[in-house]
């Protein structure tokens, strides 16, 4: 039996937000129903109200950073029960059988995974809608265990903006002996600022804008560097073994590959497109470097991450606000005016 | 005591290579001194000759895939003595102190390596001299040892072209359970086939002309891929952990990113510039891709390249020729017309 929600939805790209009713899909066996709590805002969220991506099927219900408390489960659900504390990222589902998925790397699904909104359910062909609504009904496997004491809604931007940056952290093997960098502070940069600190890595943000030393330190940096300042490029010419760059738009990679020390990697987290200006690949060839990308995270690896999180009282910098604030909320979005994430307190949708 | 050779050299950038007498420096305790039996001509050889790079100075004498014999040692060798088979491949020097050299990577010293031709001598400032000469003076540290029944004259470019192609097969790890293509098949080329199937990998030709198969498989391609040919280039997609990209001009890349596997490397060894047309990031981002580069190899590491081939039987398909015919050589060599790489008898030096 299906069960009809409230949500918030952009009816077409160019209207604003308003509430939504929908219907959840009747609970599989593998299901978990989940009220949600809290529910960050991506800029992904954004993207796909506004059709800048030219795929949003409307009404579409945005939100793919979900912490909820699960109601029920399906008759073959065991690691879940009712009033579980459960997060739900970008992923609801994937092919499960091709080496990507068994290597549980779901997010590179050779089928492309299941997204958590805006997408084609596997076995009944509807539609995905996400967490700026009451309910969530998703299959066991892609449901997050919450670890105990941590800040639900700051943990809410763990599940797309955290994993984002852990990934390529675990992935290049940061530790204690890292030298890191990040591009940009943001949602997904100041994650990696806190996350790379925790690692035990010495992190170092570079920054187009003065004024945010404070912030970065207590976020986590030990340098920042004005990345239009030539003398301070060169002061950190040949250190970092990783810098994860949380740029959203095109932006010349160039004058930071002299900054990577020799075999160290740039990876891409938040840019699809062409790299203009053309890189240049004589720093590439002269100092075994690569440019890599990276998407967000696979779910043992995101359960690695909360993991990690409640372990060393790690979540997002965030702002709270009520459902019907959305719309100023992607505008001030727009114009970085947030520090670093908004979080949606679900409680208001009803309000 | 400086010694007066004869060497064929550029005298500029227009003029064809000729007879030239120029002096050895006198032996410093821990030099080698090496009477030259054969020496590969690489496209970098040329690239001086002809001042393509706008850094050379003349008379240059090229060389750096040098196969001899040791004549005399100083006070300090320990490593060598008269009559032993040595090789000397594009470094004769490097600062040895900082992080790059410590660990062996001297092609990537932070000084940058002194070059073994057309580079400057970092203890007295005279000009470096290569290979296309009777004898060459080289610190024991930069001298490799030749395993023994190794064909010296197929050995030459292994100094140069094995290196570069085997230092990203073994920085990326490939192994028997490894699936590697192979991207143009000249010089490095075909030795990258070679390479890759010795450490057991599953390799493959990237090639835009057909016709090639034979030879690719003979040299230990399992397949051939035409990358002109849109089905076969699907039919590779999500294959490759690595690529290895000899080309030596400006190309498109993005072709080749989507026959990489979830986390796989193309690496570029044969080209320095601009990726023109622009590198699309989508691919290296929803794949995990990377996209790097690789110059030749550090010192310990083509002994360990000369030691495995010597194990092996692996030596380079060569042409010999005499030295007088260096100048039609290079123009064979700009129509691609070799198979695989010239070799030139240092006896015919004085003929």
């Amino acid at each position: 039996m299906t069960t009809t929600i409230l949500g918030y939805a952009a009816p077409s790209a160019t209207a604003s937000l308003a509430p939504f009713h929908f219907n959840r899909r009747a609970t599989r066996t593998d299901d978990v129903v989940i009220e949600i709590l809290y529910c960050g805002v991506c800029h992904s969220d954004l993207h796909t109200a506004r059709n800048d991506w030219h795929d949003t099927v409307y009404p579409a219900v945005p939100g793919h950073e979900i912490i909820g408390k699960v109601l029920s489960v399906g008759s073959k659900v065991s690691r879940f029960k009712a009033g579980d504390h459960v997060g739900v990222g970008c992923m609801v589902d994937s092919c499960q059988h091709c080496q990507p998925c068994q290597q549980g790397h779901e997010q590179y699904c050779e089928e492309f995974p299941t997204l958590t909104y805006n997408a084609r359910d596997r076995q009944d062909q509807t539609l995905t809608y996400g967490g700026y609504s009451e309910q969530i009904v998703v299959s066991e496997k892609f449901v997050l265990n919450m670890p105990e004491g941590l800040d639900l809604a700051g943990a809410a931007p763990l599940l797309c903006a955290g994993i984002t940056t852990w990934s390529p952290l675990r992935h290049w093997k940061v530790g204690s002996h890292s030298k890191v960098a990040v591009i940009g502070l943001g949602g997904l940069g100041h994650m990696g600022l806190k996350l790379a600190k925790a690692l035990g890595a010495e992190v170092t943000l570079f920054t187009r804008s003065p004024g945010k030393e404070d912030d970065a330190r207590r976020l986590g940096a030990d340098h920042v560097v004005l990345s239009g300042d030539e003398q301070q490029m060169l002061s950190v010419r040949g250190q970092f073994d990783l810098i994860i760059d949380t740029v959203p738009y095109v932006h010349d990679l160039n004058p930071y590959l002299p900054t990577l020390n020799i075999s160290g990697t740039l990876v891409l987290v938040g840019y699809l497109g062409p790299l203009d200006p053309f890189l240049n690949s004589a720093p590439l060839v002269l100092g075994r470097k690569s440019v890599a990308g990276s998407l967000i995270g696979g779910i043992a690896e995101t359960q690695e991450l909360l993991d990690f999180c409640g372990k060393h009282g790690i979540t997002s910098d965030i702002e709270t606000i009520d459902m019907q604030n959305i719309n100023d909320a992607y505008e001030r979005m727009l114009k970085s005016d947030v520090k670093y994430r908004f979080v949606i307190d679900m409680s208001t949708l009803k309000k």
